[in-house]
């Protein structure tokens, strides 16, 4: 039998979701509920890529499949394709596994032609809307399709307003839409060399390989990249026969949500447009209705709609987003999906739920996004700033968090800023998918117009992003760069704060404050922490990040960067001192004067952390990064009077530091091979602070000392003997015996390879995977932005591998340490830390492979301890 | 039972050598064959293990079995350690399993105190002799046991002499000597605080650790690692009592060989010294006789020395290099072993021992040291110049080859002059060990001092490097650095030329020809090709370096490099060009230009190979390396003026492609990622050349097109598609249809743990293992110097692993990498190029890993043949 590429509504369901996308599958599976949705079928994600596999063709199957879909449906509807008493109309949508929002394309009205044309406007009554949505079809065609800018058509019609002397669309009448379609299908032959095409399979077919074709444009490239989408899962496309929000005003459109998607609170929750169409509310070119004034408007399809949502919540067990059209009083339900919502919402629903009754504790877990929670964790303005400060504005709250920076008026503004390193919002009268990268950069958005459904607020809400949108009291003049807000002006650079959560603008720059991580945060945290089996720690260099480390629930510390320290402005000189010096006496003098401070700071943490397992790990980076660069004479010179040498000494020592790779240079514990010393002091600075600490505060601390980039065996032998003997030295001295671990970095291949040999004299390993990605990949995470992006155009890389952990390379190498490390020593302790240690998919993997924990920064201690939850419950469930 | 560190000699055997040492084992072989050798025991290797362990110290088990083994060797010689009337001496050697001739310390005539010097003076009847060896043992004991300066003690005699008014130490009668004992063991006393020790068994436990000491001295260490000996095997000791060759004139002490180690002539083949004891025919001090000669002073000692030699070379199968003693007209043997030789020796033995009937062809084949081939393989000096060039000096022909550079006087200036790129010679009066590193660097060696058997000579040998000794013409004046040959000057950096193979020696620089490769070098080469699995073939860039390549025997080209082609002098303005586009259409302009060269050069490296395989490398480096330094900026106006362009976009285009670790940027497949036009170039040079040198010469050339520095898979499939579809046009054009393969390096360690994937895209791997070393240990080439000798004297790295292939983790990627490529692509093609492709262990690592093929620089194709050879043999036996 013959491959199925194409489905009927009625022969699908929500669980096909992998082949009909979501958007697909739900309308198959209400349809299967007995709601009213327009008829239609779905071209299936398979179709997609046997679309590109056969070299952007759709094959004789797939085309006689769609011509067989197409007549049952015009069978269904009792209407055919151009007829031009009664035809049928469709739209065309793209429709992935996941949702991507605006990324991919749609054409409305599809099915009109010279003749249809008539027929539409014979059954609406209406000849202006049939010549309307005709001409509205060419355009979209022209420009989705045909790739004909859209603005060439935008002038013909302002060239026609001109030469009647009307200012709006709407003072155009059925003639002059007559005139335009004329006009508008000459633009097409002079642009295309022939005719639009009258026969609607034509526009059908071809409009089914633009949304195909539409998966793979930069905005959605770029879209999956940051969503860790895989290129290669291809698009479905829905078919649907057309209904009509835009006939009269008894029709309309909206979207409406089961919950608050901003705050999760239990109401229905939307807007709507009488007289439009769908694409008007997402657009956020009108300002919509909110959904309980339609109760008064049409009570009878408000309570049906109402009935419809609790159903479909019911069904799904979890908050719906809908989309729905009213075509002469009748509801239609167009799409329904788990809606998107903050991190806020997300949690408190999912409480909701469970207290409800409508899931378990471990549903509730995997509801929540780990990667959402970021919103949550960032710090909201002070309240006493809030107190002093007046609004100068006020929009609709779209997405939570409250955001602070320079302004900027286009999305490559402010991708350029921040780049920079400025933080920078965004300000636009609306936003549009080609802005997603800037978006990405902002601290927050912020709108003049649009709605709480517009694409500004639904992709910051998916960011977790703050974003304040449809503020109609700014005067945006984008062209000139500058924004007016009464009498007040801004101009591009100049600081503005929002508050997501309130929808207010401030003309200042305002402080912030921490997040509160209690109520429902705490209580699903407690259910995560309940489920998990990793444990989570942080990367801390100094006792305020421990602290809030701490307070977002880090059991330990996997990673402390000693030479963070050593940046510090008041040791700096004694560590180039210790650079400079020309014997091993002249270096430890100099070690002796960072002995002490590194000591303190170690107190410092020790004391924050208590018991908890603190990691120090030794001096890492090349020498010379503590050193000017050759060409800062001055700087040179202020050193070289404050050490008492020459500039030409310094000079030369920076040129006797100088590496082609310092990447792959004289760093790590190869600086403790050739300087054993350095190991000695900071092993003394550890174990003093750690003895004092256990004197002073009666804490017994357990340091575990890592020493960094080891790639054999005797390396690790070397500087562990350094260690030991220093450490039992330190101890006799004070005559205190405490207990402390050597362990190392996992992050040369060789190590990894070599993990049975290493695990002789390392207690524990952690992977390094920053170093590791970079080693194993051969490239330098510095110099690949230059050619990453060729990569991900040609879909050879889905997404940057240093910030999801490739698992299939890299992941393979720590498969293999893992499994050597524990053949030698089967109680070795087993971390990773670094970026990946808070990245969702990568602490997933390694709950998959067996580590004992992951260390992240502060801020995604919480993130991590979710998505160790995920991973826990999901491996339970079989599914991970 | 205690374990056995101590041997008696007639308790051991030849087969012992990784416990007793190779001189251990031997000496123990030669006393149960009932030769007449000194009686003694070894200290094993073991116990030299043990001591490391231990801290340095000899435990109380070896200590006891020391003092047993003492014990013993007293009761069969009848004497008495410390006896004053009829004393034991002995001598302390090293012997590690492999010779090392001259690294480690020995110390002669141990036993001597105060009260033993008189029984010696009375038993030798010479109290000279007594009391001059007395002085010597005491000066050699400080100096190598207890590190006092042997300059203070010949600054003592030199005072005793001027006192005397005499000019050397012959004129020293016993009386001064006495008086030379006295001031030398007040030197002793003053120099370390006690008196110098009395007690002989003292003396000899200090001096067997001073023995174990000197295994790790920093020339061992470098001996070792140009030897590939590893740091953990350890040296054992010999304890050997003492003959004197300088007793009278009825004394004497010598080395031979059975054969001629130069050219492998079968004839006793050696030289003695009369009245002198065996350091001074080793050290070259004294110019000795030739063996041929004690024929007719000690004709019966000559006799039985000669059936003594031919014995042990039939026992032992091979030449023996052997050093004896004449006390008083009595043989000793001192030691034998298998004797070093020059390549052309050892072949030459090797085949004469097949057709004396004494081995079998594979046996031979093992005789050969496949490194050892380098000295045959390069040039000697042209016929022509040699006739028409008149000697200025002639010396001893101690190692050949022709040398021919620029002269300097000490190792560190040759080293130094060597590693700025300068082809020297050093001339040295003699050498000693510490120039080890200096030998290492020089074309060839020239002294003044010394004969066939001196340090120089026999360093030489082993390295393969020219040698002409002992060429008392000379007048080296070493401290104004002026030679003197008659009336000519020669000064630092002029040049010299000389023939290792006869002695000459040229005051000018002469031109050298290519080396002979038939007669018993094929001979032997055709048994080790008869034996091998391996192909072996070469890398070449050019017609010249492959067709060196076919004449050593090479079967095919595992690496034509493209970029070298890109930096001749007339295509470098192309190659600029294109980096210097801003536009794809500019970039294959400039590519258009270099189309046709590299097109001339592939037709030219096909027409020398025929139809043997030809693998081309596309596009490697970084582009930068096309560009000048920022800093040149005559030659960017010259290229701007060039171009067509301004220095100032050349300056910008050298800061864009700047990168921080250029060895992890934007090289290999990464350029045509981004740039597919360069391998779309290529490709058509590739394939046209193919095409054209089929069409005109008959030739079927089979192009194997290899894609570098690929990690992922889709990398590879996406340049692969790019070369496959120019390839399939290109034969379109012409008509023809030629196969061609596409395969990749695997040089990246995310490529061989992810090789399954890889082959399904690739039809051959090529292992770079170059660059897979540097990123599978993260160290750059260019960088690790800084710390590698480090590593090597805190023995973390025995080698250097860009020289030897470092088969514990490096190898673990390559076996992992064959063995997933053999599962996915059974029939897959695996190599090696680089430099590790002519390295003798690791052709031997890349035989057992089961690849196809090594490939490596013209000059070591030979090599290669034979180290594959051995390993095929050594496979048979079990022994690999």
């Amino acid at each position: 039998m013959a491959h199925k590429y194409v489905y009927l509504f009625n022969e699908g369901n929500a669980d096909m979701r992998n082949l009909l996308g979501g958007k697909g599958a739900n309308l198959a599976e209400m349809t299967q509920l007995g709601l009213p949705v327009p008829k239609g079928f779905t071209v299936s994600t398979e179709a997609c890529t046997a679309y590109y596999h056969d070299k952007k063709t759709i094959n004789d199957e797939i085309m006689g499949q769609i011509r067989a879909a197409l007549k049952k449906t015009e069978e269904v509807c009792e209407k055919k394709f151009g007829d031009p008493d009664d035809p049928l109309l469709v739209s065309v949508r793209s429709g992935a596994r996941v949702s991507m929002p605006g990324m991919m394309d749609t054409i409305l009205n599809l099915g009109l032609n010279d003749g249809s044309v008539k027929g539409l406007a014979k059954l609406t009554q209406n000849e202006r809307f049939a010549y309307d949505s005709y001409r509205r079809f060419i355009m979209m065609f022209s420009d989705v399709v045909m790739e004909i800018p859209k603005a060439k058509f935008e002038k013909l019609l302002d060239e026609l307003k001109e030469e009647k002397g009307v200012k709006f669309d709407t003072e155009l009448d059925a003639e002059d839409m007559k005139a335009a379609v004329v006009l508008f299908k000459k633009l097409y032959r002079d642009e295309k060399g022939e005719s639009f095409p009258q026969d609607p399979k034509v526009q059908l077919i071809e409009a089914i390989k633009a949304v195909f074709r539409s998966w793979d444009n930069p905005r959605a490239i770029y879209y999956r990249r940051m969503n860790d989408i895989p290129g290669d899962w291809g698009t479905a496309v829905n078919v649907q026969s057309m209904v009509f929000g835009n006939l009269n005003e008894k029709s309309g459109t909206g979207v409406a949500f089961t919950r608050d998607p901003a705050t999760g609170e239990n109401k229905l929750y939307g807007e709507y447009l009488i007289n439009a169409q769908g694409e008007d509310v997402v657009a956020g070119v009108r300002t919509p209705q909110k959904i309980e004034t339609l109760k008064d408007v049409m009570p009878e399809v408000y309570e049906q709609f109402a009935t419809i949502a609790k159903k479909l919540e019911d069904h799904y067990r979890d908050m719906q987003d809908m989309e729905y059209t009213i075509e002469r009083g009748k509801l239609y339900m167009l799409q329904t999906r788990n809606g998107k919502r903050t991190a806020a919402a997300a949690i408190k629903i999912a409480v909701d739920l469970v207290n409800e009754g409508m899931i378990t504790k471990e549903e509730a877990v995997l509801k929540v996004e780990p990667r959402s929670l970021d919103a949550l964790l960032h710090p909201q303005f002070s309240r006493k700033a809030l107190k002093e400060a007046t609004p100068i504005a006020k929009g609709l709250p779209a997405s939570p968090g409250a955001a602070c920076g320079q302004l900027y008026f286009t999305a490559s503004e402010v991708a350029a800023a921040a780049k920079g390193g400025q933080k920078v919002v965004l300000v636009r009268m609306e936003t549009s998918p080609e802005d997603i990268e800037g978006m990405n950069y902002a601290e927050g958005i912020l709108t003049g117009r649009g709605g709480m459904t517009s694409h500004a607020a639904v992709v910051a809400r998916g960011m977790g992003t703050c974003c304040v949108a449809g503020c109609s009291d700014l005067k945006i003049d984008e062209e000139n760069k500058i924004l007016r807000v009464g009498e007040l002006e801004f101009h591009e650079g100049d600081f503005l704060s929002f508050d997501g959560s309130t929808g207010n603008v401030y003309g200042e720059a305002l402080p912030t404050e921490e997040a509160d991580v209690s109520g429902d945060f705490a209580t699903l945290m407690s259910w995560a922490d309940a489920a998990r089996r990793l444990s989570v720690r942080t990367n801390a260099d100094n006792p305020k990040d421990a602290a809030t480390a701490v307070r977002f629930g880090a059991e330990g510390i996997g990673l402390t960067r000693t030479e963070h320290m050593f940046f510090a402005a008041d040791r700096i000189a004694a560590v180039r001192e210790m650079i400079l010096a020309d014997s091993e006496s002249q270096r430890r003098m100099a070690l002796n004067k960072i002995l002490p401070m590194q000591k303190s700071d170690f107190k410092g943490i020790y004391e924050v952390m208590g018991e908890r397992p603190v990691t120090i790990r030794y001096l890492d980076p090349p020498l010379h990064e503590f050193l000017p660069a050759k060409t800062m004479t001055e700087e040179i010179q202020e050193i070289a009077r404050e050490l008492e040498t020459t500039p030409e000494a310094i000079v030369a020592k920076i040129d006797q530091l100088h590496e082609l790779n310092p990447m792959l240079g004289h760093r790590g514990c190869r600086l403790s091979i050739t300087y054993p010393e350095i190991a000695e002091m900071q092993t003394r600075a550890v174990m003093e602070a750690a003895i004092e600490v256990t004197q002073e505060k009666g804490i017994v601390i357990h340091p575990e000392i890592m020493i960094p980039l080891v790639g054999d065996v005797k390396e690790l032998a070397f500087v562990r003997d350094v260690v030991v003997d220093t450490a039992e030295k330190v101890m006799k001295e004070k005559g205190v015996k405490l207990s402390f671990k050597v362990g190392t970095m996992i992050e040369i291949p060789r190590a990894a390879v070599t993990a049975d040999k290493i695990a002789e004299e390392a207690e524990f390993f952690s992977f390094g995977t920053n170093d590791l990605t970079q080693m194993t990949y051969g490239f330098s995470r510095d110099d690949a932005g230059k050619f990453l992006d060729s990569y991900y155009e040609k879909k050879i890389f889905d997404y940057d591998p240093f910030a999801h952990l490739d698992q299939v390379g890299v992941g393979k190498l720590i498969e293999m340490a893992v499994q050597l490390g524990r053949q030698t020593r089967p109680e070795i302790k087993l971390g990773i830390y670094g970026e990946h240690g808070g990245d969702q998919s990568s602490v997933m993997f390694c709950h998959k492979v067996g580590l004992n924990y992951v260390s992240c920064s502060p801020f995604r201690v919480p993130i991590a301890r979710l998505a160790a939850a995920h991973a826990a419950i999901l491996d339970k469930q079989g599914k991970l």
